[in-house]
């Protein structure tokens, strides 16, 4: 299965990664967060070649994650901005920042390179998993996962095809 | 900068995706929380090619998110588990796969494919950013980013460096 094909299965993790399942994207979109818009600034901060760059951000913003306006008319220069689709995006960066400080930076004997913080208390921010009928957090270990209908039928036709591939051609007659 | 550097900037969230900011490898890592074990397994549910998966597995064995293990001798075989590092992309994947259900399924008209709940209670999971302090919901809007001393030099050397490139080879004399 080709990559852009992952869209097609019957699992919102798969959807998700067919449109921000890319590192140079979400780099893009930490920048965005980060207070960046323009493409000199993405080039500098994230360290992405020109090319790589554009393409990125075309496919962002044909994909609803961001909104391109103009800022200046001659030369014709634009600037970025996430779209509440983009703002969405946010436990995600979250969820690498915390992954990352935790198992990827320890090792660095250094301070957390971003603290994220409460505007109005200052205290730090953290992601919890909240169940919300009791209000416990709740650790993986204590989830349980209910697939809907179609998700069941399509991995019982995953597992069909893997016994009995379709036939590409017809046979010969 | 190739995609292999990403890891050497100050900048957890570049560090995290050096390892995980790949739509495969995230497709293996949903699949071991959805409890598979197996190559077979992971090929049938992730659509993978036999030679991406073992590349992903490879790396993430590598990196110490996956342990793999024999199950059978002759012939031989493994299987893979997450290990505490892998374990805690949960965030990773809760994320994803809220973002996928809002914005990339919502057009379908379907039951979203897969609902997490709390075994004890039943109840629904969601991720919420929680002040440690306040105690509060807190949304990007009311997060402050606040940079350590390395995280702000980092960003002052690329400005720095876009501005006047290194020179890679001494000038002729």
């Amino acid at each position: 299965m080709p990559l852009s094909d992952i869209a097609d299965q019957t699992c919102s993790v798969a959807r998700a990664l067919s449109v921000v399942g890319d590192a140079w994207t979400l780099m893009v979109v930490r920048e965005l967060f980060l207070g960046s818009r323009r493409f000199d600034e993405f080039q500098t901060y994230t360290g992405a070649s020109p090319h790589l760059l554009s393409q990125r951000l075309r496919a962002l913003e044909a994909s609803g994650v961001v909104e391109r306006s103009a800022y200046q008319q001659r030369p014709l220069r634009h600037e970025y901005r996430l779209t509440e689709k983009g703002v969405s995006l946010w436990p995600l960066i979250v969820a690498l920042r915390e992954w990352g400080d935790r198992w990827e930076g320890a090792h660095r004997r250094e301070t957390p390179p971003v603290r994220m913080t409460h505007r109005d208390c200052q205290g730090s921010i953290r992601a919890r998993h909240v169940c919300e009928v009791c209000a416990a957090e709740v650790p993986p270990q204590e989830v349980k996962v209910v697939m809907s209908r179609a998700a069941v039928s399509a991995r019982r036709a995953a597992r069909a095809e893997r016994k009995a591939p379709r036939r590409v051609r017809p046979a010969k007659r």
